[in-house]
């Protein structure tokens, strides 16, 4: 997964919050679909980047896009939803995903 | 820190997402603030939840309020104004701030 801050965006733009909830059983098939994940988004049209932080069970993933149809766009792409099913089945316990439209943004890097 | 999901807002709010990369000299003073700071958070008018996680050295930050208001509102409280300019100057390697109108949500939890 990505460990770098996605900067350099320029507003307005749209951001998908992914919260998450990983059952017990969630294994190697997991992390291997969600890299494989990051990996498609990347290709897709109105991809600008990605974040992700797991803390425990927790996961928080940012993904960033340029319009919302893009993201409607990454929704219905195939692989990606066949790996939303097997995510209810199999790997979550819980999620949460928000669409929400980015207006303002701050950025601080010590120099 | 908070290690669940926030459920059940409806939209329109806002979430503010909080990326960060904390410098290897930050220690037992930053995660007391950290708390102390999601602590405070949780006082303010219009706050509707936090999520956090942390994966090495980034840190992702997610807090939701009612109104773009309540967001500058909490931004110039004293207290948090003080640990923002501690941030930049112990802290952070680098961190970036977006304030987002939350549109869409999709919640899941198995049954």
């Amino acid at each position: 997964m990505s460990s770098k801050i996605v900067d350099g965006l320029e507003p307005p733009y749209y951001v998908v919050t992914f919260t998450t909830l990983i059952s017990k059983d969630a294994g190697d098939d997991y992390h291997a679909m969600a890299e494989r994940m990051v990996d498609l988004a990347k290709t897709m049209p109105g991809y600008l980047g990605v974040e992700s932080a797991r803390d425990g069970g927790l996961g928080i993933t940012l993904s960033y896009w340029q319009t919302e149809a893009d993201i409607k766009h990454w929704k219905m792409e195939a692989e990606h939803t066949e790996a939303r099913h097997k995510g209810r089945e199999k790997w979550y316990d819980a999620y949460n995903l928000k669409v929400a439209k980015v207006e303002r943004c701050y950025a601080f890097k010590k120099s």
